[in-house]
């Protein structure tokens, strides 16, 4: 009776698993190099009922792109307690997790690669659809920052700064996938530091970000990142002549 | 005889003039707002004659963006003359230049727009072309920055730098261009200081590029850009307990 217990699955929970499944799959191969009979596999059904859930790759491809977008902007939430520095890091952590697990996926996704390939041709609808998915984790993942910083109404400046952060924490998966050449976890300390270089650059060119940033550092332990920082950028001053 | 003497002009300059005059209508316009009769009235000649050069708006719109491609490569290009602060603020001034003049086209192809849907739906190979020409443009950069450097053979973490820096630069000019609501001028400066303090963080975490900052800083007079924001750094700490 294990196919009659299979029937008895639910729609929405078949559609679920199925998900879950192509986006395993999607995760680590090109879009264009996994097919329908594959995911009939991994999920244990036929083609034919995998089309009665979607009715193509593309709208199986975007549904896995929904779910992962969700669960990276998930990764971005952290509780508001405890010094900035210390809760960064938690989230660069987790961001790099996410990186990891879907790995070739996230490359080719960021790269505008499969968003339009998938299924050969592909609509300017799906591509701005996929667009606006993309979009959508990074506003998610500055709305987290701000109020991290308790900032409801940001400045240009403090805008930039946040935007200007995420976007180079994309860069800097991007990059660190391409080889892994330099260790993750030196990379997510490195972010958490770029963040408070970009934030100090930025108050040296605005009085209110660094009143924003003396109140931030204030916080800080002397054992945090953003202390470590400091001790590390002093390590690199040429010793004082006495 | 002025239609005979346009038309005596030869085919590689009619081609040349095309797209010039595509290149300036996809610059302040989504491609898939400009039409075909438009560039032909732009250029001065017949809708016939526009496809006699170029099968389609699709081709029109590649040979502008290659244009626009070499065009923006080019303004990384800079003597290797007088100290890197100076050396860098230069090309970021010229870099903000094309943004400045392709506001709109440069915006709507870096955010993966145009170059998926001009002409309706598009195939993977024209979007593989597409993003191909827009990571020459950063390779190119690339190189040019680590010329400068005089660094050959950049390790995994001035690698990093470099590249984390010209995609912050990229970020920052969309940023920018979304609402211009901090003067050029400043993001120019402040983009030069950013790539002080990528290089500091990394610098704090990797002894080579401890090296490779002390020697960029020891050439840097007292009044250039980076000199400048060590100043406004030392401003933002706060007064010594006497």
């Amino acid at each position: 009776m294990t196919s009659g217990a299979r029937r008895r699955m639910g729609v929405e929970e078949r559609r679920e698993q199925l998900i879950g499944v192509a986006l395993e799959l999607f995760s680590h191969r090109s879009p264009d190099d996994v097919s329908i009979d594959e995911i009939a596999a991994a999920a244990g059904i036929s083609r034919p009922l995998v089309y009665h859930y979607f009715p193509g790759k593309l709208s199986l491809y975007e549904a896995a792109l929904r779910r992962a977008a969700d669960d990276l902007a998930g990764r971005f939430v952290e509780p508001r307690e405890g010094p900035l520095g210390e809760r960064l890091l938690r989230v660069m952590g987790r961001f790099f997790d996410f990186v990891d697990e879907h790995g070739p996926g996230f490359s080719a996704l960021m790269r505008g690669g499969p968003a339009v390939s998938v299924g050969g041709a592909v609509t300017p609808e799906a591509a701005t659809a996929t667009h606006a998915l993309i979009d959508s984790v990074r506003l998610a993942a500055h709305d987290q920052i701000l109020s991290h910083l308790g900032v409801e109404r940001p400045s240009a400046r403090l805008e930039l700064v946040v935007r200007s952060w995420v976007s180079l924490a994309e860069s800097t998966a991007l990059i660190w996938l391409d080889g892994r050449r330099i260790p993750r976890a030196e990379l997510e300390l490195q972010l958490v530091h770029d963040f408070a270089a970009l934030a100090a650059v930025s108050a040296a060119h605005d009085e209110g970000m660094a009143e924003l940033l003396r109140d931030i550092l204030a916080a800080e332990p002397a054992d945090g990142p953003f202390s470590d920082l400091v001790g590390r950028l002093l390590g690199l001053a040429p010793a004082p002549v006495v």
